[in-house]
This record gives structure tokens, C-alpha cells and sequence, in this order.
């Protein structure tokens, strides 16, 4: 059984309810949105239409919930915790989404930037939230998304200082990650994107830029999460933050 | 006036019927299909799950006539020719689709192969028909496309047979063309691709191979054509072949 199984079934019996970042080195990690048929069209085209946001792993169509990409799995008990929203309110969580399932829900696994994070450490580039051991730092931005029906909204991106000399190597790096945000939105200066204090991260933790560091931007997965919230569907059902879908798939570097 | 909007206007108004391949060179051109929206969310995700052969270049949402990539457009009338299938019968061909048009139409352009034609011949790489002035061969292929709802169906692939020193070039710069096909397929046997006789396409015209030339093969928008015809639609409306949808969009090479 590879490791990306065995933690599937790990989670799905109860026994790993934490963050997935540390599970199953290697592995694409894939952020669950799960929506009514009826408004699958319209979240598909704005996940095309911002193709670095909310890079599409694998759709998995209304009446099925295994994964593709992970023989045997189910979306609805593989991943430690989920999250329900009702008119595009939280109104539930659980480590379970079995109850809230529907026939009609179609799944879209959206790629996650712990893919090139690992492959950044892995070539000697520092990731500071790795180092500190904390969320990577959020930000909204003035930049706003490419809509589609309802589905509107800014977009939101991540933020890793990197050391001068090594920017080059870092754009090389992510932009072979395609399925997990690709290369950098921005690379600089913070009011470029309408972002002011970069101590006050709109989400996750702030981390310091040290001297011959320069902040460089990525557009980040959280940018669906505002999109759903601005379209206010009947019924949304995702991943809690950090609790992500391990697919079978491996890292292509 | 650029040359894209010029070449559209005289569509329009019936000032060009014929093919599209030699005009507003440099503007990427793009086929035409047309589904009812109910069938959107299908077509879309075949066209996601077999990027190949469906280059997606914009989706126009229902209630909408005008392409992003072409201000002041009109998707209805702005092509040479059109035809109506029902029940994914041919029923009728025109050159305009205002009467065919519904509110709940969506519209898929998706890339050609003439952006990388041109891209090759500018690079001194022979291309077979553009030299004898014929259609490029098309081939069903025994490789299935993935399927999504109803859609389905064989790959289809283009042939030209390109010089063995020249190859490498080749695949290099269809490489860039993402929207149009990108790389071929396959290099070589066409056996592999369980083609059998060479000098009978199922579309498009033969062309020889000359000595030290491999056939090489690229994914086919004839392709979707295929699949819907599969799929049996109620209603579907796309340019008639050689007549694309011209783009303001520069082709990056």
C-alpha cells in the first residue's frame, strides 16, 4: 500500500484529525470544494478563468466519490475535517461529510502550494512559514478575479520572502508547478498589489523579511473560498483549512 | 482598425465566405461550438480532461454574443459558415446563426493548429499541406479520449511529416502553443496509434512522406466534433470546418 493510501485510511478511521502538510511526503495535496450540479458550470469556468487561483486537479462528477487520482479513496470521509456552508454561512463542521452528502454535489480537488513549498526546501531555497513552523501569510489584494456567473471576487495570494539571489531560482522552480499555483502573481513591493501592512496578514501568520529579502507573491487557493462566499450557494461543502485530500499523484520534481 | 476586426467586419457583411487559414495572419483563430447551457458543465469538463485535443481559448456564457478576445465581435455572425446539428444530426448550413441563436446558448472557442503552422513555417520547418495548398490529414486514432457525461469518443489526430534532423525543433515549438494543440502525441509508427493505411485520412487531404521524414502526430479539434456527435446533443451549433472565429488575440511566436 503506498503512504498516500495508508493515510487516506488513517484519516477515514479516525485516528489523524490534524493537519495533512507533514502526511505522505511526495504526494499531490488537493483543497476539496464540493457544489450542487446545478452550479458546477459556472465555478469550473471561474476556476478556468483564473487558472493560477484555483488550479483544477480532477473534477469527480455528481454520483461518484472516489477520487481518480486515488483509487479506493472517498471524498466525503478521507480527509480529517470539512466544513458545510449554507447560503455561503458557515454553519458546520465535522470530520465526517457523509450526513451533508447529496446526489447532485459535484467535487472539484483544487491544486495546493505544498507542493512547491517542499520542492523549494528540497532545493535550498529557505520557506520561512516551513522554518517557523506556522501558516503561510495571506493576503487579500486589489487585483480582482476574472467572474464567472456568481462567482466573483479579489484575489487573495500567499507571500514567502526570498533571498535576493535566489528570486530566479524560485520562479523557475514554482512555475513547473502548474497544478499548485504555478510562478509568482508579483515579486516586490507589497502596494503594487494594494497590500499595506504585511504584519497584519489577511489570513495565516505573519512571518519576518529579513535584509536582501523581497517578498514575492502567489496567487492562493483561499481566492475560491471568496468567490464562494460572494456567490452565496445553496450548499457548499470544502476541506477545513489545512486538512487537505492526499491524491496518489506524485510530485513531478 | 486592426487586421482581426477588419477581416470580421467583412465577414459580417458577406464580403468573405471562404476559408479563414490566410486571413489577419498572426491573430489566433479559434473553432466554434455551441451547446445549450444544461450541456455546458459536460462539455466543459471534456474539453478540461482532454486539453490536447479542446484547447479551451474563452468560453462566452449564455446571453452573451460578443468574444472577450474580440471587442464589439458577434459570435452569430462574424464567422464564414456554420452548421446546425440536432440530435447531433447535420440538418442545415448558413452563413449566419442569428436564427439558430437561443438565450441559453454557450459558446466554446477552442484553439487551432493554423497558430502553430505558421509558427513552423516562419522557423523554416516544411509544412506538407500548407506547401501543396490542401488540408492537413486527420486520423481517428484507437486512444479514447476521457469522457465527462455523455462525450466521449477516439482521439483524432493531424499528420505532417517533418525531417528527422528537424524534430526536435518541431516539438519544441508546438510545445509553446498550448492553445492550439501544444506538442504532438506521438512521433513515428503510426501503427502505434492504430492507424492503418497512411494515404486514406478520415478528414483532410493525404500528403507523402518524403525520404527521411517521420509522420508526426498532433492532437485534432476534430476531436470534439467527434464527441458530440457521441452525445447526441438537442442542439449544437459550430463553424463550419476551415471557417474559424478570428481573435484579437497575437500569437506569442
Amino acid at each position: 500500500m503506498n503512504s498516500a493510501r495508508k493515510a487516506r485510511q488513517e484519516i477515514r478511521n479516525g485516528h489523524h484529525r490534524g493537519p495533512t502538510a507533514a502526511l505522505s511526503p511526495g504526494h499531490v495535496q488537493a483543497n476539496l470544494i464540493v457544489l450542487p450540479r446545478a452550479l458546477a458550470f459556472d465555478f469550473l469556468l471561474f476556476a478556468n478563468r483564473n487558472p493560477k487561483a484555483c488550479p483544477v486537479v480532477e473534477i469527480v462528477e455528481q454520483g461518484y466519490e472516489a477520487s481518480r487520482t486515488a483509487p479506493r479513496s472517498d471524498l466525503r470521509t478521507d480527509l480529517p475535517g470539512y466544513r458545510l456552508f449554507v447560503d455561503g454561512e458557515l454553519t458546520e463542521s465535522a470530520s465526517d461529510a457523509t450526513e451533508w452528502w447529496r446526489d447532485d454535489l459535484v467535487s472539484f480537488l483544487l491544486g495546493c502550494s505544498y507542493s512547491f513549498d517542499h520542492a523549494l526546501a528540497r532545493n535550498g531555497i529557505p520557506v520561512r512559514h516551513l522554518e517557523r513552523a506556522c501558516s503561510v501569510p495571506m493576503f487579500v489584494t486589489d487585483r480582482s478575479c476574472e467572474p464567472a456567473g456568481d462567482f466573483s471576487g479579489p484575489l487573495v495570494v500567499s507571500m514567502r520572502p526570498i533571498p535576493e539571489q535566489l528570486i530566479a531560482d524560485t520562479v523557475a522552480i514554482t512555475d513547473g508547478y502548474g497544478h499548485a499555483h504555478g510562478g509568482p502573481v508579483h515579486i516586490g513591493d507589497p502596494a503594487a498589489l494594494g497590500i499595506g501592512d504585511m504584519s497584519c496578514p489577511d489570513f495565516g501568520d505573519p512571518v519576518p523579511i529579513n535584509p536582501h529579502e523581497v517578498p514575492v507573491f502567489w496567487a492562493c487557493g483561499v481566492t475560491s473560498q471568496t468567490a464562494i462566499a460572494a456567490a452565496r450557494p445553496e450548499l457548499a461543502i470544502t476541506h477545513r483549512p489545512g486538512a487537505m485530500f492526499i491524491t496518489d499523484l506524485v510530485d513531478h520534481r
